[in-house]
């Protein structure tokens, strides 16, 4: 039982949807993703605020209010036995009888094991390509992830670990990524619009806040390339250093001292969550 | 039995696919459509080529030949005892151990009753708004319709029964049929470019092309608002005349000749199925 389907809980096994689902028909649902700490949701209500406002804006009502679905997730987590698990809430168009129009929504929430950064992976570093692309309807976190799943060839053949989206020479994202810049005047920027604000992001430009400079605004391409620092954050990657830009190298090419000191806030945070 | 899983057939309730799907996860699959005539699959040689392009465009490959499909195809349509069906082809990009890469690609085929355009709904003519949009990967006929899911309550608001595509003022398709615009010079003139090409469309161009001029290009909004006839090309509606633009009367606000004609052709051309 690491399920949960609509009304019940089920095996993973059994976490299947009838084909007429709007989802696999038409590519239309929107979920959200998070994560435990020694069993204990980070950032719950963050996310199930987002998971509400996703489904409303794509006029998808669930079925259950916030506490039913805090309480389904505990008892998935006790569940499942596992300490750091993923939480992942779907919420679909449901079984369209026109393979076209919504019906009632399929709730499914699932809990498995999740990976996370390590800190080698935060020493080492990304490297990462640009590409014009402006997602759709970018406010709400939809499972279209049409271009990101596409661009996997080009990445393997670039050899990047992700892909920065931009549109009219403004960046906005990564495809499941938020991105962050550390100007030469030690200022910390992100982008403010046409992109998914992260949770993680939330959190690091309030934290980074109290010791630095930040603002929310567009950035252009070749402000990242100019940088001293570019990091990308994420609910699975914390805080992790880009060390690559389209080939250019950022900075000196070593994670600088802010990333390192949110990266090192991000931890500590973790750490306290430990009973 | 009314679909075909993978390797086998099921009965249409079995048709499910596991929640890891990637249509499920990001919305990446594609798929086709096409219907039967007196229990015969109409364009099935360029639906299966267009199935077989989708695939490859989006680095995911059939485990069946065309010829294998065609007599599973066949089979469906036997064993479901339609004569007007609809066969839907979908192959998605797998169940993915981690959510976001593509795998085993599964493949779905469909085969239910289908309803097509009337002559009651040729006289009455489609009302329809324009909304500025660019599909992502428009070559690609994949499950990505997001957006038009999204705008139904918009049409419903405005009273319209499709919406029409633009962008930077150039019209591209409706999100499930091709556009066609008759002009003040009795030419037939079609988007060439940023758009599906439907099975239908190519029909109707060629068919078009023995009684007068037809191009594919670049069409502007205010050349439809000028235009002496509009009409919408699909699988399922054939040829049906759009009556008005945004709130506006196209030419006398009735089925215009050309597109009357190209109606004929194509009931002709059914009627001709039948043994």
């Amino acid at each position: 039982m690491s399920a949960f389907l609509n009304n019940m809980f089920v095996a993973d096994s059994e976490a299947l949807l009838h084909s007429s689902d709007l989802s696999i028909q038409r590519g239309y649902a929107v979920f959200d993703f998070l994560r435990t700490i020694h069993a204990t949701p980070l950032f719950l209500q963050q996310h199930l605020e987002r998971f509400f406002c996703s489904a409303e804006a794509m006029h998808l009502k669930p079925a259950k209010s916030k506490e039913e679905l805090t309480q389904i997730i505990e008892q998935l987590i006790q569940q499942s036995g596992l300490q750091e698990a993923g939480i992942r809430l779907l919420l679909t168009g449901g079984y369209s009888p026109d393979t076209y129009h919504t019906a009632t929504p399929n709730l499914l929430i699932t809990c498995n094991p999740v990976k996370t950064s390590s800190p080698e992976l935060f020493e080492k570093g990304l490297s990462v390509i640009t590409y014009p692309h402006q997602r759709e309807l970018p406010h709400i976190k939809s499972i279209n992830y049409l271009m990101a799943v596409w661009l996997h060839p080009l990445l393997a053949q670039k050899k990047a670990d992700d892909v920065l989206y931009y549109q009219n020479n403004i960046i906005t994202e990564f495809p499941r990524a938020n991105v962050f810049v550390v100007t030469k005047e030690n200022k910390l920027i992100t982008p403010a619009r046409n992109m998914l604000k992260g949770i993680t992001r939330s959190f690091v430009l309030q934290e980074a806040a109290v010791f630095m400079e930040t603002e929310e605004r567009d950035i252009s391409i070749d402000e990242v390339y100019n940088a001293s620092e570019v990091f990308l954050t994420s609910t699975t990657r914390r805080v992790i250093p880009v060390l690559k830009v389209d080939e250019q190298m950022v900075g000196d090419g070593k994670p600088g001292t802010v990333t390192k000191k949110l990266w090192n806030v991000f931890m500590k945070m973790e750490e306290a969550m430990i009973p």
